[in-house]
């Protein structure tokens, strides 16, 4: 079979491979039928995550068809439709049960990292019965790829640990595509104001187009003034960060409100400066969270009954084929007014 | 009547001054019986304390009499006992109705801060209705007195906001009063380990003898290590930050275990390093607070039932004329084997 | 002045009274410029809530314009705009400190009830500071005067005792309007199915109007039938109750899912059946409750943001001066098409 | 081997049977060491429970060593010492995933009832790694076999539900063991008053011993005054039911104070009579729970920390060959002033 396999930083290569095998009972074969490229994936290129080595297929996000299932597999069968998990859960161990399977002991985020992951035409799902979902009938499947990582992600680490409420004002700092999961799913909750924040015009035009109730371009150190004045110097009740550096960081600092919330999607590459001696006395919780993809039940009941579309992030589609001019255009973002793009294995 | 009375940094007298009178029909005059010596005061003495100004009467905690109620006050009447709440809430704003009575908007911390306090034979107490709360019959004066301030702080800001759950590992980092008040409460709970925190070997002698199951003399460098071989290298659920500075904040961040709590009681003068390029997937939460004092008819309702004592952090008694040799005392707490000292207006 | 005055089971007149004064200082007088009719008053008129007697004015909803201040008074001043609680919390009691103003030792359901209340041409309105809200600027009167009660009272007893969740399949019993403005704050946290149950076809049409993804016509014995098929055999996460008689709680008994909750808001006259033979290992939830208005903030916000139309359930407008009138028209609610009558005072 | 087996109603026997097998790759064979007789059992040898067939091995409970673990089977090998868990928990169906393992699809309470139980020399343990747990080292077996059934039903059902909280008053109907194990249970959040009810005057001098604070003896109408005079007429704030019948039930709903909890642990074979005339604005809340066992790892470690001690409510202990003696000294739990009898294999 053909995958795109890593070859150290800055080297990939679509290029052929063996078909992965069951090694486990538990373990299913999936023919990926969609898959996406994800920022992180971007990150492992540049040589930023040292657990993945020469020679490991990337991608952690896709949807396919049971080709092989285990004979521990209960769940699922050959020939079913699924949704692949970025997190991969072994349902035994301590962080399992709490349900919090990003710290699974024998899982977690695994797939395109210590494993081999989908951005190929076959792929090894190990705990098939607990990492995999059935595809709900007549769903979307570009809505279904990206729940694999994107919208848990969003949801879990930002709008779930920022406890959105009706009425609330929540400010969202990046508007890329985990920003723009996090503003989708936040207005689950209906709040009364959600501020974006960025420095690309282009995508505060997509969140203004999504439900973005005022946008700020940042950039200019002038977002935090805006953020109050628009919030008549109270500050917002939840500030969600979506970027992963310490400016942005500290913008949710100076604007969340006493009693608010700072919930990190953000991954960070270094330390921020924590002001206390402003936010001791602030009465606020900050959250950081890998996503435990554990609301993917409740995501998949929402795209089921039409009340999220998380289709409306992808602005690309290529075939699998393709995946090398894809990573190439989703590298180029800004330029290409890029957001989520969709690889069909056909 | 006397006063301590604030005169710039390093200056204070024990002097004259004429008794507070009703201003607001809602106030209350109560006669000081008890009151002690917070921390806090000696940062003011310090001078660190902006909005405090010469001339002004120390002091925000206390139990007395009421001596005369303004004509809008319900709940009390002349003659009542009754504890004093450090924090003054006047339950019409919005962050009263939210129980955020820390950030009244006519409130919060005035008492020996913005408007003279308690350390003196007679107090003003604005919004009586809602600062006050009556003595249960029969309790320990020296018990009621520390529930004005240091148990709903150590239970507010530490134990609750740290969500303390029966079978935790829970490390309380500093043994001052407020840590050993964080101690005594976080018992109610039921954790399975308490490991307490600090440089000074008398401080954690009186936190074995109120229950922490581990103490840990730091200082060395050697905390973090100590805890995670207590913890077989899993860190702990909730580290409480009873110090304020930046090396404690650290051991926190340090010990803390996935899916864990920081919950900061200190007070803060700069601010310090947050480790998110390690923290961002661990699923933490940080709180702060300045206590709120919401439980205080729970703390009452358990200093009642005889399931909380505390009394046991009181280590020295004045009269409260003697209260410039109680600074004094309190400010060599270490060589002193000092916690709390208790004032008493005879 | 004019007032809508009971007299006994039966009796009403729209008749002159004294202008309410102000009897304590944290009393408001308030110029009532909407007030409405609810189900509550028509229990009134057939002589079933004791605790009024003969010579009351009723109502217990509306908005108005401050026409007095009590001295104490501090949050209101003569010419506000302002919405009238129907809930009178004092903020002083333990159950006003828990949130539970319902059980306000010195207010609670008052207004129309134990004291004269909205539906005259002004009204007195005891511990105003904590008892009315500031109108928001620019909102629709009609949508205000449906906050008194109405919305608060769906919102509170159905859908946050509910504890409705994004995903869910929630049944309403009762498509009067209160069922209505439970399904309409359902919406703020996008359950999957929101199916409404009632006798009446047309109160069936307005809910699916509304939002209700299904719609049930019952009083056929097949209610429960047609749940139980449309949700596979699973039943529903969340039944609400809001009609207040034993078949239609048996109902949400029958329908409830295991783990799910049954949420009352009906009034009761009789015990019902509770089958805790078949219930006792469902691990449901079922909770009563009389409104509180804690969520009034939050619903303000709601209206200013656009994010909830109260209004949507206003049928019929008429003139204070007609309010005999307009009582005839809402006793006759399925005949008249009636959900909410709108009382102006011009 | 050698098991008490049921032969319809009446009937039972200690009698020769086959060691069971590994049927699935997820079993794991244990050697029982300890078992006990659970009120369960009394109710199947009455006729009580129509899925326990002819020739069941009765028992639900219990602590063992590891005979022969399936292939599949990860957390357990040969030799270890485990605990069994009443409930079965295939933790990949929607109920597991949400933590209700007692309505597990293909699990739940199984054990002594669908398939062979604990009362045996060997048992059969389907979904071992999910329904099993390592004893820790050094804890008393006795206090293990207690957290098979009995003690996360008390805290989940009773104490969890009922959401106890430090200052409380808890009234606990019935001083059965699961009663007892409630009262237990409740001590770990430190509640002002404990109020055990019961008819049996031994049980409530056990009750007295275990920590409750006042006990009342019922069976003559009067239980429900003496708690309204202990409570100054508030009544509680939690009322948990550990009987299951119509009479207890109504207790709880006459003492429970308004925003309190009724937490139902009883089985009920009958309809109760559910006081909605009056509880219909009283903001209470009522749960119903088969337990989830979702608490064992939380036991486990508060046992090992000594901050709960099970084996207190074993009365009487028996060898495993002297079952049938042990099921009649049980029976007759009154007269023999038994609680739990321990059954040892030796």
């Amino acid at each position: 079979m053909k995958a795109l396999v890593y070859h150290g930083p800055g080297k990939k290569a679509w290029e052929e491979k063996p078909r992965p095998k069951i090694q486990d009972d538990t373990d299913a074969i999936v023919r990926v039928v969609k898959t996406t490229i994800c920022g992180t994936d971007l990150h492992i290129m540049k040589g930023d995550v040292p657990t993945v080595e020469d020679g490991r297929t990337l991608g952690h996000e896709g949807i396919g068809i049971i080709d092989e299932a285990g004979k521990a597999v209960k769940n699922f069968k050959k020939g079913d439709h699924v949704l692949i998990s970025c997190i991969t859960s072994c349902w035994r161990c301590d962080s399992c049960k709490k349900g919090m399977y990003s710290h699974c002991e024998y899982g977690g985020w695994v797939l395109g990292n210590k494993i081999d992951g989908t951005q190929a035409e076959y792929v090894r799902i190990p705990f098939a019965d607990t990492s995999l979902y059935h595809a709900p009938k007549g769903v979307n499947e570009d809505a279904l790829v990206m729940l694999s990582d994107i919208f848990p992600t969003g949801f879990e680490c930002g709008v779930l640990n920022g406890q959105v409420k009706p009425g609330d004002t929540v400010a969202i700092v990046g508007a890329g595509p985990i920003g723009l999961a996090a503003l989708l799913t936040a207005k689950f909750y209906s709040p009364s104001e959600i501020i974006v924040i960025d420095i690309d015009e282009q995508r505060l035009k997509a969140a203004k187009k999504l439900g973005a109730t005022q946008t700020i371009k940042s950039g200019n150190g002038k977002a935090v003034d805006k953020v109050m004045e628009l919030t008549d110097n109270r500050g917002v009740d939840v500030a969600i960060e979506a970027v992963g550096m310490p400016a942005t960081f500290e913008i949710c600092e100076s604007i969340v409100a006493p009693g608010g919330h700072i919930a990190n999607i953000g991954v960070f590459g270094e330390p921020v400066d924590l002001h206390l001696e402003k936010l001791w006395s602030q009465n606020i919780t900050i959250t950081t969270r890998l996503v435990d993809t554990v609301t993917t039940p409740m995501l998949l009941k929402s795209v089921e009954a039409g009340t999220l579309h998380p289709e409306q992030l992808i602005t690309h589609h290529f075939r699998l084929n393709d995946i090398v001019k894809a990573y190439d255009t989703f590298s180029r973002a800004k330029e290409e007014k890029a957001l989520k793009v969709v690889l069909e294995n056909r």
